[in-house]
């Protein structure tokens, strides 16, 4: 097969690798139907995360099922599959209780970018559409196993609800496709920070009310001037820097709440600050198995598009300048075709 | 009028005051039918805060309306009334949102271990019962004002659920009072951390199932062992020091609850450990007002008695002996009679 390794900052290179098999009766291998590069791929495309020796990247991916472990009933040779960047068995007490994303069993996936993909946990994990969708939907599918679930994540942990308001710290795919999620659950005002043209069209297109452009404690101002001088009732952080995190716990109302879903950097909280703001915390990498049938019906039914935040797409074999053109903010999210 | 003073740590007198008149339209002066010695009381009263001059104490209270202002109506002269440590208008959106201990026009009480005492934002703070109720239950609704409100919040602010499975750390009177909330919302087990056999005792009667007496992180690995592995659903920190939240937070599981109601000192938050956690995080000063009218009616129908945390009464102007017996963990906490 081949597939995506990093050897270095900056230094994505495309190989010829070995042959994914299956290791546990617990796998399954797939095909890949079509991959992508993740905004915290980017972490350590900058050398923000340090790795010893080269390894394979990618966690995101759709594709057809080849060969299943003697333990995997649940999808067979053939079926469309959509599955999760966290493998999880979906029977052990953290999976019932609804976060398959802290699953006893969960390997997170990590060598996706490539034309075949051995899944762990695949019984629990891989969810199978009933007939193979048309590739235009593709995308969408793709978004729902990493970036759409995790900005429902986002909307969910900030406890979105009908008629309330929301803020989106974060233009990237997540922060965008947060917007999806907090129209999605009735949020009345969706108000994304943005200073990019472009995405500030996409957020207001998936549902945006207002945009702001101002970062930091400046934000934090604009927001109170829109939200009644008390705050917003939810803010999704979808960023994962500590510069993000303050802005969006100084943008909640007392006893709103913050959903924080990108991988914190350095990100440290003080609890008398937070005590006093009354303001709920809860983040994490996102449970999407938990959301993967409901937002899997969603894009069949056209009711949301999150694929529209791939504004890049390449051949697999092209993945090194699909970093290059995110890196250089030429994309917001590249989509690649084996 | 006469009230208790800090003049240093370890020095409350008791004086003769100005006595309390109406600054405002929205004022209340009551005379205490009975005050307290607050567990927080003891940060100053141990030098752990820093105050620079000598001033009044004290901020739970039930009493007597004796006068109020022009603009306060609904309480009058005569009446018993139970209040909160925060006052608040009730009307502003904050308090409309529930958390009346974020008002906009909020003003802390801290001059309440005194025979007399103002009330500002009377109008919205305080609550009237409709007959003046029998001295043996004032204690308990002391409790209400503060302390039993304050668990109350915590086991919401953990989202206590029937069924579940619930820890409260810290076994002072709000630890102690927040057993009994966790209690009252049907929590199946509820595991007290104290290692002093008094409080043990209290914390079983008000519907502990489990005590754990390991602190740090041998009491975390204590939880683990009752909780099948994965921590607990709803934990209620109590205490307010950094090893209290970092226990507390170690000891929920994936996608449970902590509820903060210790005043922190020097906490901090990590945001990748809380990330990798998926534990929800809230805390504050208990919006008491919310909550009045259900624990009012719960302690007027005998359904919780808080009062039961003090175990030491003293004439009010021995108040200094009250701090004395609860610095040197003599008392769980104080009642003071004027």
């Amino acid at each position: 097969m081949r597939g995506a390794m990093i050897y270095a900052p900056g230094d994505i290179r495309f190989e010829t690798l070995d042959d994914p098999e299956i290791l546990n009766p617990t796998d399954a291998i797939i095909r890949t139907a079509v991959t992508c590069v993740c905004g915290s791929d980017l972490w350590p495309y900058r050398g923000l995360e340090q790795a010893d020796e080269p390894h394979p990247m990618g966690h995101e991916y759709v594709g057809f099922v080849e060969e299943v472990g003697s333990e995997v009933t649940s999808v067979k040779q053939g079926q469309f599959v959509i599955g999760s960047f966290a493998t999880s068995d979906n029977t052990c007490a953290n999976c019932l209780n609804g976060f398959q994303s802290s699953c006893l069993h969960r390997e997170f996936m990590t060598t996706c970018q490539a034309d075949r993909i051995r899944i762990p946990n695949a019984q629990g994990t891989l969810v199978a559409t009933e007939h193979v969708p048309g590739k235009e939907l593709w995308p969408s599918l793709l978004a729902v196993s990493d970036v759409m679930g995790t900005g429902w994540w986002a909307a969910d942990a900030a406890e979105v609800k009908p008629g309330s308001t929301a803020v989106v710290v974060g233009d990237g795919a997540v922060g965008l496709c947060a917007v999806i999620a907090a129209r999605e659950m009735g949020a009345e005002r969706i108000i994304a920070m943005s200073r990019h043209a472009s995405r500030q069209k996409l957020a207001r297109e998936f549902g945006a009310t207002d945009i702001v452009a101002e970062r930091g404690e400046e934000g934090v101002e604009r927001i109170r001037e829109l939200t009644g001088g008390i705050g917003a009732d939810s803010v999704l952080e979808c960023v994962g820097t500590n510069e993000a995190m303050q802005q969006a716990l100084h943008s909640a109302r007392p006893g709103g709440n913050v959903g924080f879903v990108g991988v914190p950097h350095d990100v440290g909280v003080d609890g008398q600050e937070l005590f006093f703001s009354h303001v709920g915390l809860r983040g994490g990498p996102a449970p999407v198995r938990r959301y993967l049938p409901d937002l899997v019906g969603r894009v069949l039914t056209g009711a949301i598009e999150p694929g529209r935040v791939f504004d890049l797409t390449l051949p697999l074999d092209e993945v090194a300048e699909g970093y290059r053109a995110m890196d250089e903010r030429r994309a917001i999210k590249t989509l690649l075709k084996p």
